[in-house]
């Protein structure tokens, strides 16, 4: 068993804030980042918690970031919200547009943030979280680097390009989903690769467009989508919403800007959110009980809703007050320490 | 080889016009159900063209739905508009809250609609692109039937909850998809099931929630969903969207409400239209660039843009005057007129 370290909650943040700060991120992008790995270790959503400073350090030390610009909040429509990033991190630009959005969509029944100009290394689901916390259901989604094939394509066109969703449940856990449109997060391949095993078959195409089983063949080929041409149209809507609809780059032209370098992509993000008091013509107990319903009968049946590990490990955490990362990992954020 | 009747291009909407006013039909409800069954028959859409005449008649010979009913169109909120058919075909509904809601997207930036109460038969890309007509993107979304399990079920909870989107192109067609989120269309496995063919591993689960490659076992147990647990969960999104939220039924709901009676099924319907000259912040040609190399790069490996078969065959229908059915369905349209 892979030995692991104990950190207090309240000492998540600070670890990450202090790392941020001495990496050159200012206090108010330090302080959101920092609060973004704390929402996702806390629910031991291991692969976007404490691991990504290691990534936040990547992309600064990459020397492109700017980790002090304020981002820039305005109005491209009257339900649409321009977050421009101006070139840092994606989260300050969010964090400073929601409650706009909250606003706006409280107002005209459904509004929109376009972020702009962003670096992006987060997960989606606290940010629609966030919006089904205040009783608005949200969808967001974002291009990444062009590591996937269209279906019946040979090369990388598309990102890994994740989608996220979340509606409010009154008393519970919302119903949240977060999921890349590539069949395997480019993560995933590196732990078959470091692990040895074959990939399972339709996950991955070699340099030459034909299917492969190799991780590393994988790596310097393609990845495919989820869902075979499905998933494959699915993900170039999210290349479309999240990129040229926002004026934003695509994943093709974010692998570009990055010149090769490793680090967080470079793009846009789009959040969309809707406000169940009007669109259900303030019916919302009938349609709560509605909505109850339809989780109740895939529960019943020994089904999953969506993120319920990730709810569990919640409750778990905030009960015992501490979170549980790799002993290596701990060191490596330990050498990041001033 | 199946044998074939032509029909000329006028005469499509006039048959299925006659036919629908023959059999109960309103000339308002029978006009645009006649243009959507001329638009999918146009473009060689088989299963949506004039044979689903068959069903709109099932439908109104069932009793249920009302044949010369008005729509009443409203705002539910400034960009939110209700298109109630009560208890009416979805079609005229849409149609006359289509032109409120290009108006809502270029004043708002975003807008919705919501139909309800509506019988619902038809493509949904027909929809997206009458808004990428006029320079819109568009999402739409339904439920239908509980006939498809959730991922890790054993029966049916969600509908084959169909998604469509369209984009607009320059002097091209537009990229458009439009797909059920099962796995297979419940059509398609009655035609399996006439060839006495096994289906295709995880297409569907028996009565019991094994799986099952017998067509039988499949149209008495239930349908998956593609893409596994992110089909699963992005169909539990429609669900939640073109239901709960716009005060309408979900799939489950809908199947009581059918009380096993055939014909179209019951439910509600959300169209989401996005204005890209103010998401953009007025740089379209910048971006209408961004989104041609995206389709460039996907061509140019050899893979396809999603429904350009349909765009080929509208062209060619077009340029030679006529559509083809087969005799079968010809021979069963003629018993239906006057």
């Amino acid at each position: 068993m892979q030995k692991t370290v104990e950190i207090a909650l309240d000492d998540v943040s600070k670890l990450a804030f202090n790392i941020l700060t001495h990496a050159g991120y200012g206090s108010a992008h330090a302080q959101s980042i920092a609060q973004m790995l704390y929402t996702c270790q806390l629910d031991d959503c291991q692969s976007h918690g404490l691991f990504r400073l290691l990534m936040c350090i990547e992309t600064i030390r990459a020397g492109k970031i700017d980790g002090h610009i304020a981002p820039s909040i305005s109005q491209a429509g009257k339900a649409i919200i321009k977050a421009d990033a101006r070139g840092g991190m994606s989260l300050l630009a969010m964090e400073q547009a929601v409650p706009l959005l909250v606003e706006k969509t409280r107002e005209f029944g459904i509004a929109a943030v376009a972020v702009n100009h962003c670096f992006h290394f987060s997960a989606l689901w606290p940010e629609v979280e966030r919006l089904s916390a205040e009783g608005l259901a949200a969808m967001t989604m974002v291009p990444s680097h062009s590591w996937v094939a269209p279906a019946g394509g040979t090369r990388g066109t598309l990102g890994t390009n994740p989608m996220a969703f979340s509606w409010p449940r009154q008393g519970r856990d919302p119903f949240t989903f977060d999921f890349a449109t590539s069949a395997f997060a480019r993560g995933e391949i590196e732990l078959y690769k470091r692990a040895g095993k074959p990939l399972p078959d339709g996950v991955a195409i070699d340099k030459d467009g034909n299917p492969t089983n190799d991780p590393d063949a994988a790596l310097a080929g393609a990845m495919l989508t989820f869902g075979g041409y499905k998933g494959s149209a699915l993900s170039v809507m999210i290349e479309l919403l999240a990129g040229p609809l926002i004026d934003d780059m695509t994943s093709l032209e974010s692998m570009e800007f990055a010149q090769g370098k490793s680090g967080a992509p470079y793009h846009g993000q789009i959040l969309l959110a809707f406000d169940l008091e009007q669109f259900s013509g303030g019916q919302l107990a009938r349609n709560e009980a509605r909505a109850e319903r339809l989780f109740a009968d895939i529960i019943d049946q020994g089904a999953r809703l969506p993120s319920q590990r990730r709810f569990a490990a919640r409750a778990r955490n905030l009960k015992r007050g501490f979170v549980e990362i790799s002993s290596g990992l701990y060191d490596d954020l330990c050498a990041l320490l001033p």
